[in-house]
């Protein structure tokens, strides 16, 4: 890993506790981390001028991972690879349920969807980027000119290292950013997945609970051309040469052992208002929660009759269960700590501080006021934002339709002034998704959805009709038009079926505006609308740019101390300890759990359906080398008080040897509040312990061979 | 409490732990309770030739209680005060959701249902119990035998002792009988009943469930008349004088103290057979839960429309839900603990000793072979028997149509050939059973849940067909022809209005032979199928006694360890130590929850609305001379590995020094199952503490004057 400048990125601003952050790369060499516990050189953690730890590390899908083989065997989570083993399953050979096994290297089969980034180099490039700015922009023309710098710096650097992923990321909103260069692998390879009854034991019932008893963790393999450059899948790559590798150490760790995850956290919210924690609580999260419920069940009841039904939806409703759950924790947190009202005294303690000089009133004064004007706005507009927010995603035929249209019209503008799922950099994935979408559609779901939406569109007051909504509405009956309307446009649409759909990419605009499609027509008749969203959202985002920079700058006069950026999919570390936590009154629960919990939660149905080949391993108490000396049983999961979110799946939980004990998958439920606020006394996080991976492996499938290749002896 | 004969109850026979144990009270000087911790002589905890504490002990209801004052005060549980309050409730007076406390004497109100009995003596009476014995009675008759027997002793006895109630209880089946006589007290008023939002906090949701923030405690009064004696209610009545009464200690219990339980455990089961076991794992318990789960819901349904019916239902819903947690947890530990399995290998075991030896085969050999067969005969008549012994409790008004044609046979016979219900000393609270049911009567939920348990009436096999639900059967729509029947004798009833009803009670058979009632009709063409049911179960407990006094002898044989009976309603002790556990894999419950957790706990909706007043006390921290000293905080509830079941609700929790430290009111989850097999790991007991009792009532209810009363300084 080349540091190509060395940047600042810790401004200051924290009133949390010690352990919390998620410290970009930059920041490794400040933390003392010998102090905290860690046995290595830091050198050897993270160096800007050789290799270390850090080139291990890897961004796969929405997840992290580790090379854990000169070979490049990765070893990330069950639920990361969840859609490529989904999208490798037929009924005949149903990988889901029963897993995966390569015997050889020659039956690695494509991981479908998936691919690797590695963290090569950084630069600060805030000023470049700031550069564009002039006092004449308004607010939307503000935004827009950040973000064709960013796609500017982007390009450069892509056409300066082809091959390589470039993307410049926002630090601290209007006043640092980041270009990042990365590795970009293209052909990654199931190798081990084990069945659902073990990667995804517990199901949504134990989804962000702890104790934990899954067995969350999925063996990949990158593929190279032969020449180790990055390529596209071919039968004639090869296993890719990884810089470096990080070491499973079968010993494992116990509680209160230092630990440090190195990974691609995703987003959190630490450093925003209490008006953005308001507009959470009281409007999006609650909307998207009840939305996701009431689809899953609609779903859950379409694959009760049809098992195919059922593996159609299976990688959404587990999706969108993630979420709502999260969600339900974060607004219980919210609720409970009371997070708003303690932030709005918070923005009364720092007003009294801006207010208290003349020259910081005059700079700052009116910053927080300004930012609860945007968050009115949105508030006033969320009943039509929050229905258009989730209109596309809810309908998957409507999406597929709309992105074509959509498509036609940005594929026509310089690739510079794309949406960005439109440049050509990214046109393949967006028609990937589309395609891979389209290949799980079920036309009662779809109908349903959007069904709903509708009708919720139909009942929105007078400021904030859809016009292509209020056009299909022709009697009193919002109900039966709307039925009617979904009836007359699924019969007339080639936008439910993939490979038209893949056709309907291929035209020109002018091709596009010929195509006699009634899906398509809708989306047309919506574009005006999302357009209008989107200037609206941009103007906005434009204030907020500004508001936050201020903001920051002026938290930084008040508070004194250092503060790290939220989380933004860029590569970060965090660290702590194997630590239990007392969730509730009179109740511990201690960080490490076992087999024996694996088998006392065992019913014998889903989601608790454990295989028998376990259970009889476990009366046997053939435990292997993987024993915990103490709690005499192979441990399964670990907790410890890092800082992570989602992204973070699949990190390594790394040792103070810098040895892979254990891999991240999860977060108790308290926890989920994280992305909000981060407490000692409730964050805690959950990996699947090295030792439960490898008897898994060896003992259950039987892959000695992987075992071997790890070298844990 | 005056000890007439000395007797021995303890025979031997124990697999299981030290604590375990619900000891009689004749087997208190055996204990050694001083080594176990207790400070106090032996002699002051029972002493039968003076004053001890266990005169202090009631049992009150289906519950016990102890009083607290030389005034009469009982402290027992809200939920054991819940059907007398919910009975003194009106639509403007709403005591269950409000509670209720008298501010003077006067204002102390009729407890409606409730007595008291406080055990005075006992004697064995085996030897004249199994004197009536034959070799030539067959099984029935020697059921009927022994029962008439028991009458006898009871009826000679209360005639001796006016004023008392008697009654013989079986301590080991077949083997050894029991006459205790009680001091029966019969006007019961209502003093201090916290609100539902504190008494019943948590509601279903934490019922059986640790950590508990519940505060499960009721003040009573027992009333006498001026003279002292036991009286019905009347307004001259003057508080009950007990011969002694618990001192309250307002400092509590700490985590690791000794502490013991005096009262009226109900019914556990641990010397059964696996026959019986499996027979309640695979087929009663799951169909009892199962209705019990649908009408529930049946009754939630129709309250949600409207307050009044819901108030109707409640007490219902809260005594159905109550089981049929308890039962979902004990099929849970069933499964968990493969319990039938394990007793088939002890049972397996046994049988081999007893092959051992040709006299004890002699003896014994066939002794567990019969016993399955008896359970072979109830498995294949399940079905009807699961019908037959729910179908009077599901209708009200069925179940009040019964009764009045059954007692109207029933009380022509001689006094001691009826049964217990319609003998002259039971008939009245047997009356205002029906009466009280049908005060809460809702046409509605009656037709509904009788419809169902006609409907798989209708479905039986052949050979368990039920006559008189043939005969309503006249069409090939079984379902149809019981909506019919159920508008038509529902339309042509008396039995569902409480005075009527109370009218029919009072006619001969001859007059009511002439009743012109078809919901009469119906149960008239009932009484022989439960006549042969009746006489069916009979012969089986018959079989049972003879076989398990064999069984309970050749174990003694075997395992030469002394054993207690089964809980059965009479006063025992059990003794150990506020104790935590853990529940499952990593996770540890510590044994004294905090009004800390209660307001974690709270929602601001039912069941988790706690008083405002409480969150104010809270949060200014004024919790007066009732503070935890480690946990600064008030306790609310208690844990301990004491041995208890139904029955124990309201049992005072005793100190070393014979103080009342708390009330005990339920137990741990996995402790459902102690019913069947007690265990150190699992075995918790709850109790609201002393300590949160005070403080609610000093505090939050402003009733000083209880507090002194009980001299709690």
């Amino acid at each position: 890993m080349k540091k190509l400048l060395s940047l600042v990125l810790l401004l200051s601003f924290s009133i949390l506790m010690a352990d919390e952050g998620m410290y970009p790369i930059s920041e490794i060499h400040r933390l003392n981390l010998k102090a905290k516990g860690l046995k290595i050189d830091s050198k050897q953690l993270y160096n800007p001028n050789g290799t270390s730890l850090i080139d291990a590390i890897v961004n796969i899908g929405g997840c992290s991972g580790a090379f854990v083989t000169a070979q490049g065997l990765i070893l990330t989570n069950h639920h990361c690879a969840f859609g490529a083993v989904q999208a490798a399953s037929t009924k005949e050979n149903d990988y889901v349920t029963d897993g995966f096994l390569a015997r050889t290297r020659a039956d690695e089969i494509p991981a479908r969807g998936l691919t690797v980034r590695i963290t090569e180099s950084y630069r600060d490039v805030s000023k470049e980027v700031l550069s564009v700015l002039t006092d004449k922009m308004d607010l939307a023309e503000r935004t827009k000119a950040i973000e064709r710098k960013m796609k500017e710096i982007v390009a450069e650097t892509e056409k300066k290292h082809p091959g390589k992923r470039a993307e410049v990321s926002e630090m601290f909103a209007g006043a640092s950013y980041v270009l990042f260069v990365y590795t970009f692998l293209r052909d990654v390879r199931l190798v081990y997945v084990p069945p659902r009854s073990i990667g995804e034991f517990g199901g949504e019932n134990d989804n962000w609970v702890w104790p934990r008893h899954t067995g969350d963790f999925a063996f990949l393999r990158a593929y190279a051309a032969p020449d180790g450059s990055p390529a596209e899948y071919s039968p004639t790559n090869v296993p890719y040469k990884p810089k470096t590798f990080l070491k499973v150490n079968p010993q494992g760790v116990d509680e209160g052992d230092f630990v440090f995850i190195l990974g691609y956290p995703g987003r959190t919210f630490r450093h925003q208002t209490s008006h953005f924690l308001a507009y959470e609580e009281n409007y999006r999260m609650p909307y998207i929660a009840n939305l996701y419920e009431w689809q899953i069940s609609v779903m859950q009841q379409f694959g009760e009759k049809d098992r195919e039904v059922a593996l159609k939806h299976d990688a959404r409703i587990k999706s969108l269960a993630n979420v709502m759950k999260n969600f339900r924790g974060k607004l219980q947190g919210l609720q409970r700590l009371q997070l708003v009202a303690k932030k709005q005294e918070e923005e009364k303690a720092l007003q009294q501080f801006i207010l208290s000089d003349p020259n910081r009133k005059a700079t700052y004064g009116t910053v927080l006021e300004e930012i609860g004007k945007v968050y009115a706005e949105m508030t006033d507009r969320v009943e039509s934002e929050m229905i258009l927010g989730n209109l596309l995603q809810s309908s998957v035929a409507l999406n597929a339709a709309y992105t074509v249209w959509e498509a036609a019209i940005e594929r026509k503008k310089p690739d510079l002034e794309r949406q960005e799922k439109y440049m050509d950099r990214n046109f393949a994935m967006t028609k990937e998704n589309v395609r891979a979408a389209l290949l799980n559609y079920y036309e009662p779901t779809d109908k349903t959805f959007l069904s709903e939406l509708l009708l919720q569109a139909a009942k929105l007051p007078e400021n904030q009709r859809i016009p292509a909504v209020d056009a299909l509405l022709s009697s009193s009956d919002a109900e039966r038009d709307i039925d009617r309307f979904i009836e007359r446009v699924f019969a007339r649409t080639r936008c439910t079926d993939p490979n038209e759909t893949m056709q309907l990419f291929d035209k020109s605009l002018e091709e596009s505006e010929k195509i006699n499609d009634a899906l398509v027509e809708f989306a047309k008749a919506l574009v005006p609308t999302f357009q209008r969203l989107r200037e609206t959202q941009q103007r906005r985002a434009g204030a907020l740019n500004r508001l936050s920079a201020l903001l920051t700058d002026v938290k930084r006069q008040y508070l004194k101390t250092d503060f790290v950026p939220d989380a933004n999919r860029t590569l970060r570390l965090t660290y702590g300890y194997i630590r239990g936590y007392s969730p509730a009154d009179a109740t511990y629960y201690s960080p490490i759990t076992t087999l024996k919990g694996v088998i006392e939660k065992t019913t014998g149905e889903e989601p608790y359906n454990t295989p028998q080949k376990i259970i009889d391993l476990y009366r046997q108490k053939d435990f292997g080398k993987f024993k915990h000396p103490k709690l005499n049983d192979v441990p399964v999961a670990l907790l410890y008080n890092l800082d992570t979110t989602g992204g973070n799946s699949g990190s390594p939980l790394i040792n103070a040897n810098g040895e892979l004990v254990g891999v991240n998958f999860d977060r108790a439920f308290e926890a989920t509040i994280n992305d909000f606020a981060w407490s000692e006394s409730y964050s805690r996080s959950i990996a699947v312990d090295i030792r439960y991976v490898l008897w898994v492996t060896q003992k259950f499938a039987g892959a000695q061979w992987l075992l071997d290749e790890m070298g844990a002896k």
